[in-house]
């Protein structure tokens, strides 16, 4: 049964998910597509960007790399700590901000707690394809993943380190989705399957039923209306690759 | 609904769970119970060492000191590395090595890849209660934490730093059995009760489905029956409680 299993699939390629940024040593980013997750709110919000027209999105690590950035491009600033604006930039980082009428054809220097500060861990690491992944993109990350055909990381940015609930549901359902096409000798993934699998359809009740840490520092703040457009997949289903500073669509 | 929650638990010890080593330092262990979890196979065989009577099991993090401890105290030096008996040592990881006619009132020294370095890491980290949990345990460490009421750090060996099935059942057993007395604000916690709760009853049957990676190990050295004893609750319930080098029956 076993050697059955490993003879079916010898030739595809792995997939390892690494649930928080501390984890992301352990794996060889260089030669794999890293998926980088960071589903409240960064990822959801540079889809949703991309998906409406922004002519590209760049990730940062600080503050006064946003405020530099945004004085040499003209792109707007955004971003955030502790889940709130920060002081000095123009924006935040809802998803619902950036519609259409605002953000087309515009720059957007973003810079946020966990999945901006991930991207540059997995640049610094070797990464060299790099993606990001929310729920509000979901299909276009399987898509590429699937006829890509490499060896994948999905890389959660969860909180400070912390293992949180939503990115490892994201992780969960990019597995469901694309296991017939890696070969996932990973616990973390199948951890992360399961989680999925009994969250069930309702990730919103699932994420407030659970308590996840981050539903409740956002729902504190007034942002249940963010939480429940970031758990629904496919509202902004572009591909955004890193290249260069940026992301834009692939 | 969310304040009435905060209310009920506001007077109630934490409890959190840390998924793999390398996340031990983001918690206080200091002031908490820390719980080593390493079930495939370190904690499995030291409860069932001192439940069949051994007099105390001295768990080390090197080959060398092993070597010197078994031969300073007169105890049984055992371990193993990557799954396997060390050269040097007299006996291996199994549990099922260590039944009463052979334990009774004798001194093991152990040495693993995974679960007696925890316990070492947490040690150097400041945490003054430490006990071990495995399955075979289980019920002696919820009516610990239940009796205790302090605050607990479910601490999982994992696998060299990467997150495993097995120890994240177990955490998942005793979220599931303490979560009244506990405030759980720790998604962690959250992911392992799901991942327990998605498995059912039949623990063994789930490891081997999601091709846990230890069991994958493990099996291949013709394990599967150490395997099946390391998933049962409650073969060796009794509480190791380590203090001053020891482990021993708390």
């Amino acid at each position: 049964m076993q050697i059955e299993c490993l003879k079916m699939t010898a030739n595809k390629p792995t997939l390892y998910t690494i649930l928080s940024p501390a984890l992301l040593n352990l794996y060889d980013t260089h030669h794999s597509v890293v998926v980088i997750i960071d589903v409240l709110r960064a990822t959801s919000t540079i889809a949703t960007a991309l998906y409406n027209g922004a002519e590209t999105v760049m990730p940062v690590d600080s503050l006064e790399k946003c405020i530099a950035l945004g004085k040499s491009t003209g792109g707007i600033t955004a971003g955030e700590r502790e889940g709130r604006v920060i002081e000095g930039l123009q924006h935040g980082n809802s998803p619902l901000e950036y519609h259409r009428e605002f953000i087309k054809n515009k720059t957007l220097v973003l810079t946020t707690t966990n999945g901006t500060k991930l991207l540059h861990m997995a640049l610094e690491s070797g990464a060299e394809n790099i993606v990001t992944g929310a729920f509000s993109n979901l299909s276009a990350v399987v898509g590429h993943l699937i006829s890509r055909q490499q060896n994948v990381i999905l890389a959660c940015g969860a909180w400070k380190d912390r293992i949180n609930i939503e990115d490892t549901l994201f992780a969960g359902a990019v597995v469901d989705r694309v296991k017939g096409h890696f070969q996932i000798d990973c616990d973390a993934s199948s951890i992360a399957h399961s989680v999925y699998t009994e969250a069930g359809p309702d990730l919103f009740s699932y994420v407030k039923t659970k308590h996840a840490s981050h539903y409740i520092r956002l729902s504190s703040y007034g942002l249940e209306e963010d939480i429940r457009y970031c758990l629904t997949p496919d509202t902004a289903n572009v591909l955004p690759v890193y290249s260069n500073g940026k992301l834009s669509v692939g």
